[in-house]
C-alpha cells in the first residue's frame, strides 16, 4: 500500500484527518517528521533544518487559517553536537518569531539518521478546510512557486549559502488569518500546485480550469532552469509552503490589500469533477509524495 | 555530549523547556519520538504501540496538571500494512478516549525502522511545574511502579498477551487535574522514580528523604522478580507513566478522596540540596535515559 492509499485509510479511521491540520474545539494541531535522506540535502545547515522543519508545521497551521501559538521539535541524531543543537534551536526559534509563535523546545532522540519531528499548535474559531470550493470561485496562490526547486539546484551546484537561504521560508500564517474570512477552501502547497489542486478537487467535489500564464514561477528558478522546465517544476516540485485557496471572485481585490504577500489568481472552480485542466489539457496529478 | 547534557543545553536556549510539557498562554504542548529498537520490544502489537506512544505524550500533559484536548501521531514504517495501520490508530484512539481527548490522526512517513512521533495538546490556567517543592512537603506517587519492568519480563518470556496488556497504561490526566490545585511540584515517572526525584530536587533546589517500605512496587513485578530485584527495578526502570509530585502534608487525605488512582506518600522534602536518600542511604541518580 502506498502512502496516499494509507492516508486515505487513516482518513477513514479518524474523523479529523484529511486537512493540513486537525481542529478540536478551536485548537489546531499538526505533526510532521523529516529526514536527512529525503528532506535535507547535503549542505543543509542545522539552522536551516530547524527553521524548515518547524516552518512546515507552522505552514499547516496557516493553511487552516489559524493563528500560530507554539511549536515543539524532537531532534534525532546519532550524536549531539552542541553547535549543531544550538543552531537548530536558533533556526526553529527564528521561524516562530516570524509568525508570532513561540518555540518551546522539545526532546532529543538517538537516531541513526538525522530525523526531526515537529508539532505546532494554533487557534481559530473558523478553520478553513479543503472541502468548500464552489463553482465560480477563483483559485489563488500566494507568493511564488519553485523556490525549493531552485534551492535543490543550488545545493547540487554547491552554492550552499544561496541554497540554504532559499530553503528557509516564511510560513503564511498572517496571510492565512487574512484569508480565513473569505476563503471557501484552503491548503498549503507542500505537495506542489498540481497535486494540491487535485486534492482540493477531490475534497470539494469540483473541477478546476487553470491558466498556465498566471502561475507565479519563482524568479530564482528561472535562473537555474529554462522556461519550460522551470514551469513544470514550479507546478510539481512542491515544498514551497505557499497557500492554495479558493475565493469568491469579488473579494480578491479586498483580500489582496490585507495580505503581506502577493496573491495570484491562477484558475477557476468548475462543477465538473472529472475536469482538472491547465491551458485546456488535463493536468496530471503528480507532485511530491511525503 | 550525552542526552542529559544536551537537554540542559536546549533548556538554556529556549525559555519553556525543562518540564514535561511546555505551556504557552494556557496551552500545553509536548512531542515524543519512539523507536522499535529502543521502545517496542519484539511482540509489541501495533495496537499497543499506538496506545503507548500517544499515552506517553498524554502523560506529559497530565504531568502539567492540564486537561488533554487532542493528540496526533506520525506513523513511520518501511511499508504500510492496512491491518497494522488500523490497529495503531485503534490503540491511539482508545488511549485518548480514556482521558477524554481526541486522536486526530496525523501523518505517515517512510522510515527504515518502525518509528512513531506523537504530540499532545492540553489546556490549563495553573500548570504545575517541577520547581515548587518546599521543605516539609510530602513526596507522593500515583498507582504502582514496575508494570513496565514486568512487561519486559513477559515479552522476554514470550507471554505476549500479558506483556502487551501491561504495556498499555492509563495516562494520569484525571489525577493530574485533581492534583494541580494542591501539588507544589509535579512530573511523570517516565525516567523512573529515582531519577524523577533527582530532577525534582534539581529544579526545586531541595533534597528528599525516601522511605523504601512505602514505595508501591507493582504486584505484577513481584511475580517475575524476587523482592530485592523487584524493588530496584520499580525504582529505576521507568516508563510507568505515573505521577510523582510534592504536596503539603495536610492535603493528602483530601486529595486522595478526589483521585481515581491510589496515592502513596513515599518521602519528605528537605531543605538540604545535597541530600537525596532512601532509607538513610544516598539514592543513586540512575534510571531510564530517553
Amino acid at each position: 500500500m502506498d502512502e496516499r492509499a494509507a492516508l486515505r485509510l487513516v482518513g477513514g479511521l479518524v474523523d479529523a484527518a484529511g486537512d493540513d491540520a486537525a481542529v478540536v474545539d478551536g485548537t489546531v494541531l499538526t505533526i510532521d517528521m523529516l529526514h536527512e535522506r529525503t528532506d535535507f540535502p547535503t549542505g543543509t545547515t542545522r539552522y536551516t533544518a530547524g527553521w524548515r522543519a518547524v516552518g512546515a508545521s507552522l505552514s499547516d497551521v496557516a493553511a487552516m487559517g489559524a493563528e500560530a501559538t507554539a511549536a515543539v521539535g524532537v531532534y534525532g541524531a546519532p550524536a549531539f553536537d552542541p553547535d549543531d543543537l544550538e543552531q537548530f534551536v536558533a533556526g526553529a526559534s527564528e521561524v516562530c518569531d516570524h509568525v508570532d509563535a513561540t518555540y518551546v523546545g522539545g526532546d532529543l532522540d538517538d537516531t541513526e539518521e538525522f530525523t526531526v519531528a515537529t508539532a505546532a499548535v494554533g487557534e481559530t474559531d473558523e478553520a478553513v478546510t479543503r472541502d468548500g470550493a464552489r463553482p465560480g470561485d477563483v483559485l489563488c496562490v500566494t507568493g511564488t512557486l519553485g523556490r525549493t526547486a531552485a534551492a535543490l539546484d543550488y545545493f547540487a551546484a554547491g552554492d550552499l549559502e544561496r541554497a540554504n537561504a532559499l530553503f528557509r521560508f516564511t510560513p503564511r500564517v498572517a496571510a492565512g488569518v487574512a484569508l480565513r474570512e473569505h476563503a471557501t477552501a484552503m491548503m498549503d502547497s507542500s505537495d506542489g500546485l498540481a497535486r494540491s489542486v487535485h486534492q482540493l478537487a477531490e475534497a470539494s467535489e469540483c473541477g478546476f480550469v487553470l491558466d498556465g500564464e498566471a502561475v507565479p514561477v519563482a524568479p530564482e528558478l528561472r535562473e537555474t532552469a529554462d522556461e519550460t522546465e522551470a514551469f513544470d517544476r514550479a507546478l510539481t516540485t512542491g515544498e514551497d509552503f505557499e497557500l492554495v485557496c479558493t475565493l469568491p471572485e469579488d473579494v480578491v481585490e479586498t483580500v489582496r490589500d490585507e495580505l503581506d504577500v502577493s496573491l495570484h489568481v491562477v484558475g477557476t472552480v468548475i462543477a465538473d469533477r472529472e475536469r482538472v485542466t491547465l491551458d485546456g489539457e488535463p493536468l496530471p496529478d503528480v507532485g511530491y509524495t511525503h
